[in-house]
């Protein structure tokens, strides 16, 4: 059994309100620090995957992805980062 | 005035208690999913910096990461993109 250590980032799809990009927004333009930042906000995880191989943890982590760490009506996922440890 | 796009992720110091990381990993546990994936959660930003050159901007993005994106007593921030656009 092999590990692998993977970065993932959940965004709102496009088209999806983005309230607290909006709110940071608003924070970076009323105290004068960037006047159109486009803030986008999303969440990142960390975590470790096992697998047989590669082929077996990246699938594995797919189905995370879709089924625990997003939800895929809102949101799309991007695996960052996938290294064996 | 020149345009990067910045992508950045804050996540909790070490040794800092990471609940909704720890509700995860019982989640993949209970469903078999992962025996110990010892995740973390973090925050992922992407936003817009103007700045006079790549150095001026840099600078301001590091106010605005420990000033409004992060907690500096509780997190860290790390900048994984910079780019011009």
């Amino acid at each position: 059994m092999k590990k692998y250590r993977a970065d993932i980032v959940v965004t709102l799809k496009n088209g999806v309100r983005d309230p607290q990009g909006a709110a940071i927004d608003t924070v970076l333009k009323r105290t004068g620090m960037e006047e159109s930042a486009e803030v986008h906000v999303g969440k990142y995880f960390n975590l470790v995957i096992s697998g047989e191989n590669e082929e077996s943890a990246k699938q594995k982590l797919d189905k995370i992805c879709e089924d625990v760490l997003s939800n895929p009506i809102l949101e799309s996922y991007k695996v960052e980062r996938f290294t064996e440890v």
